[in-house]
């Protein structure tokens, strides 16, 4: 398999063979799941990436595609072992075309380097996921959400076309430049969000849009969780167009204090919502104002705007590293589970429900103006055994309980290896089946990313 | 078959033999396409659309799904013959949850009647194409567009789930209340455009948004359409966020206003651009003064607000009535085909060419924040004979150029029978035979919607 992959990128430093490939190739970005691999490729092209889809094909070879490595879900753990195919040199820019406000990219290019080029433009990609270093292709692949959501919706928003490589080598490129498509059925919206298992993206058209002129962050402080939670409809229904609502609890906020260093005000509040504006200045003004009067008529304990952009940086670094803060501590398992907005607080009640009944430690914080709420789940100093059995008891009765209240399995993070249990247990056989129809459709020797095995 | 029917719906007066079957359900609304059928059913409910799709599937007879006709290329035109399944009494608003803004419909709700009803909640369904007496369920299987998708997008942005019947009577729901949802293949979003080709949508979730304060619409001429269409790219980088960005010819105008009696301001201006702003007061005046100052860059030959919402819609009077006016001068073909934005201007100038070479007039105006250029093609006193040779070969080279430039067949209306030829002239091979491969896999006996025969 190394002889020929060699001969089809006529590069042998590009193919790496099993036993000399890096561990961090065969793990996801947390390593609790490991595999080995025949073959590790990084391919440079599309003609590349559909030789040696067409090679696996032929050959009914496991192709595991990849790029940053970044997701939390085990996507990229090859566990049936073939080929792993990293994107991550894929990585131009190809065009920025202002005229129309897209952008072409490879799949490789890494998500802060993006918003940096097309910034420096006066543009903005505004889909803003915490984890900045993984690729646009990695972000298509999983329908990453972020914190802007609120205002300007997910990945899925901003992907105007794509050019996908299938399990046959075969390449096709739905969508275009345009802004609207009513032109036959629209392939492109099922390659997004759909893990890496229809599919090879090799290119992207992406929408960009004016970069507002400022941005100003809110600090709104509560007495409880369930008034900070509950104050977010008034405020989705005051139309003053916020960019971000999150939500992140008393207790959680002093893990990211310690982790940073940096002082969050009012550390009496049990909760706090951080709200984003951005805008031009009179507009960006005029909508926090409102949102103070709805802060206060919400019981809100106290408003604070930070005009200093450097302040407001310091704030929300506390809210960016809440993930690390936590593995700092402890190993833990992230769960991105979604409820409809008005069950987030009932929700986050019955996580400390679990939490009391069980011992388990939950950290929970989130987007509270879409109901994604992040948990990282704490091992702390179980044995191997313990956690496992513990750590599966409680994810099942979190994800039973947001099927309850009309919730999902996962809001960005996707499936991958570690959800499909709960996913399986939660979904209809017959929304199952008919997804497994269309992945036998497009791959029917299931060549591509079958560790993810809800499509088997 | 109609003794059959009967009995699966348990009344016969909504089964409707072939010969007593009124002409309006044989053809879509310009009438130009007519076929016959052997049955019209009106299902009321989703488990009689599934019975009444089991039967099909069973017996091989084919389907054409419909909600209030109002298509403009033929997709409801029952070629094949078969069952017509009328969803136009599925006309209930089942829920509209202010807490979540989202509302649980049935697909026969009318898009107007559903606007009015969530207005009148101080909530609003941004999705607004042209034809009001459309059905929900209609604007999603064509993914309709319309007036406001410069600032809110399209239908797809306003779905969140659809329950769906599919070829063979089973039931799926893909999609919840959820804002975000990374939980599996997204396979609404297949359904979403799919002009009733994978099932039929029985049950609609959808997306509202708190109701705008005011809106103001802005009418800026211009001495040519070159200079009317290149100031909307300034408009959009100015961040101005209007709802609509619209353009109309001169001479187009002249035709609204004979049909409506309205007299649109600045009758020697070439073009106009017609703007709409949604919003708090002070937002919606700080943003259309920041339109006002890019107008006047952009060499406009004047600026005028209607303050008065009634002026306002007098003038979007005009603008609505265009094709109406048309027709009461000639039979029409309508394209909506879509350039990126910043072709418009040149591919107008090529329909201006083209009806030189031909002398066939045509008539175009549209959505110029999207590109979506509609065009409607007159017959006038053209023979039928001519009528088909002439119209055939200037829309060869209207899409061809189209193409050319970036462009696709259809921005809103669908391809259905009328815009086949020219879809499948342009549109590459492989990504075809991926669209028929995802139709083998929900339809392999191909039931429903089989006229519309790209998916063949």
């Amino acid at each position: 398999m190394i002889e020929q992959l060699r001969k089809i990128l006529g590069d042998p430093d590009r193919v790496i063979a099993g036993e000399d490939i890096e561990a961090k190739y065969l793990t996801d970005t947390l390593g609790r799941l490991k595999a080995s691999a025949d073959a590790l490729v990084f391919a440079l092209n599309t003609g590349e990436v559909s030789r040696v889809m067409r090679y696996a094909w032929e050959n009914g070879i496991p192709v595991t595609p990849r790029g940053a490595g970044t997701n939390l879900v085990g996507s990229t753990v090859p566990l049936r072992g073939g080929i792993i195919l990293d994107l991550s040199r894929m990585n131009h820019i190809l065009e920025v075309d202002e005229e129309t406000f897209t952008a072409v990219v490879e799949p490789g290019v890494v998500l802060q380097d993006f918003q940096a080029h097309v910034e420096a433009m006066g543009l903005m990609y505004p889909p803003d996921p915490g984890e900045k270093t993984a690729t646009i292709g990695g972000n298509i692949a999983t329908n990453a959400g972020g914190m802007r959501a609120v205002k300007y919706g997910v990945t899925r928003d901003f992907v105007r076309g794509l050019e996908a490589v299938l399990a046959d080598g075969s390449v096709i490129t739905s969508g275009s430049k345009n802004v609207k498509d009513a032109s036959g059925l629209q392939l492109r919206q099922l390659f997004i969000g759909s893990e890496g298992t229809l599919g090879v993206i090799t290119k992207c058209i992406l929408r960009l849009v004016p970069k507002p002129e400022t941005t100003l962050s809110v600090l709104v402080p509560f007495d409880s969780l369930e008034s900070a939670i509950r104050s977010v409809h008034a405020i989705i229904k005051a139309n003053a167009n916020p960019t971000a609502i999150e939500f992140i609890e008393r207790s959680v906020v002093e893990l990211g204090e310690r982790f940073t260093g940096v002082t969050f005000p009012c550390p009496d509040a049990k909760a706090y919502i951080l709200l984003t504006f951005d805008g031009d200045q009179p507009q960006v003004h005029a909508n926090a104002e409102r949102i103070r009067a709805v802060a206060e008529s919400c019981g809100a304990a106290d408003y604070i705007p930070f005009t200093d952009p450097h302040e407001a940086a310091e704030i929300w670094k506390v809210r960016g590293c809440l993930v690390k803060a936590v593995e700092a501590v402890s190993e833990q398992e992230p769960v991105d589970l979604v409820v409809p907005i008005n069950q987030t607080a009932r929700y986050i009640e019955y996580v400390h429900q679990v939490e009391q009944e069980t011992g388990m430690r939950m950290i929970a914080f989130g987007h509270a103006g879409d109901g994604n709420v992040h948990l990282c789940i704490i091992r702390g100093g179980r044995t191997d055994g313990q956690w496992k059995t513990e750590l599966h008891e409680v994810m099942q009765r979190l994800y039973q309980k947001a099927y309850e209240l009309g919730g999902l399995t996962s809001g960005e993070h996707g499936v991958g290896i570690a959800k499909q249990p709960y996913f399986f247990a939660n979904t209809d056989g017959q929304l199952l089946s008919v997804m497994r129809a269309v992945k036998t459709a497009l791959d029917p020797k299931r060549v591509l990313n079958d560790h993810i095995s809800y499509l088997k």
